[in-house]
């Protein structure tokens, strides 16, 4: 089939890669607001070519939306307006206002809400890899909404490229979602300004820098014309999370005032038990 | 040269992994509170004996400590006590008590305090692994105060196993290692709890953890025998950047709570300096 992907950074490019490579898209029609990517996406043999947004949905059977979620409000009514039979997903970190907009649009049915959970600190075509979704889950959201042939093609797709389907309605994943993605971000970046914020005095500070802190750190270089949006959607549940993060960490300040090294045992060996749950 | 190790886990283990692999110890002994522990080195051909303290120091040129720090501070007269022209250094996460603890004790030339930059979540014998210092940092505290020949052997060792060594006093090396190692580990037990908690209620929310979520959350798997004593003992420094990374967090939870995006969208560009710092 013909593809268009609508942003040919590191989730529309990655895809992009595991299609050709699973011989899933015989042609990829790119299709972004910077030339420069377009051109870059060209050359990294990402796309085979470019074109505006209505010609490439003619050509299209299926059309990939991997732009930020705020210019996915934008873009949607305008591709459900310019479609007949097309298959639509999108590959965005938030779903309920997503939801929203698209319920009761009289082409509803060819729509697939669904979100990758694969994702780099980095952007832009640069960013897209080979073998990117391999083993990692998918959210499909409120896929009893979807037409059936819509949903089959999406969910063989993602099979294809080695994803396992996790089903869940939009409320649902944008609250799993702040808990496993997105607070991750806002510790990250809070993380790298503490420190940012000692380097000012103190350049000798990286000298020592780490794995460990490398590990905490590294979301924070992500891109905040992503980020931003996505915090702005998901408001709600990301403040919910980020109380209860605040909260957490007073314990251990508590038990530091204190010098109470008990329960800051306790403590750790409450969170310890996250390895029940990575590996 | 004959080389002991006291404390055959994680750092110990990998350590003596890496004296072997470049030919720097004829023969290693191990110590260990832990028989388990011993057997285990033995069986993975980490040590080539084990005994007592006591005849492990009367066979050997060079002394390891690579215990958790709390047990750092009881080991250390006594093997002060006992050495002749031994070197003996440290592989400890803090550096003020131990320098304190060794000021003016009349082997103090023989000890050279360091601090290996490498570690991981896991711990014990089977944790140690091959490599694990090639590249990184180790500090080395106080350096004028050890003999030039131990300050020479210790340097070399370090230098053979890939390390570059970074020269600091005791108080910058616990004020440094406070921001670039300690911070990370709280930081990531306070997510690890503030995600466990939620999972009381709600069990399907690791379904779709991703890899951003275990990058920051590694750490929390880490040992707290080893942790809450360093906590301890860098209490002061750690508890202001923790101070400073709540405030930090608070900001974001403000720009969320206020709908101020423009000053969200400042903090994430700040944010993205690490990669400054970080690759």
């Amino acid at each position: 089939m013909t593809v268009t992907i609508i942003g040919v950074g590191l989730m529309g490019g990655s895809l992009a890669i595991s299609l050709r490579e699973k011989q899933l898209a015989k042609h990829i029609i790119g299709v972004d607001r910077s030339e420069a990517h377009l051109k870059k996406a060209m050359s990294l043999g990402l796309i085979d070519e470019y074109c505006s947004l209505s010609e490439a949905i003619k050509k299209s059977t299926l059309v990939v939306i991997a732009v930020p979620v705020d210019e996915m409000m934008l873009l949607l009514p305008e591709i459900m307006n310019s479609i007949t039979d097309h298959v639509v997903m999108d590959m965005g970190s938030t779903k309920e206002t997503l939801q929203n907009a698209i319920a009761g649009n009289p082409k509803r049915g060819r729509f697939v809400p669904t979100h990758p959970m694969w994702g780099t600190e980095y952007s832009g075509p640069e960013a897209a890899v080979s073998g990117a979704f391999i083993n990692k889950a998918v959210v499909i959201c409120n896929a009893a909404e979807a037409d059936n042939d819509a949903l089959a093609l999406v969910k063989n797709l993602y099979q294809k490229i080695g994803m396992h389907i996790v089903y869940m309605e939009a409320p649902a994943h944008d609250l799993h979602a702040a808990y496993v993605s997105h607070i991750s971000h806002i510790t990250s970046f809070a993380l790298a300004n503490t420190v940012l914020e000692k380097e000012k005095e103190d350049d000798a500070i990286f000298a020592i820098a780490s794995a460990g802190f490398e590990s905490t750190v590294r979301l924070a270089k992500s891109n905040p014309e992503m980020w931003v949006p996505i915090f702005k959607q998901n408001r709600e549940n990301v403040l919910d999370v980020l109380n209860e993060h605040i909260a957490q960490l007073k314990k251990f300040r508590s038990c530091l005032e204190k010098e109470n090294y008990i329960y800051l045992k306790e403590l750790i060996e409450h969170a310890n038990g996250i390895s029940r749950i990575i590996e």
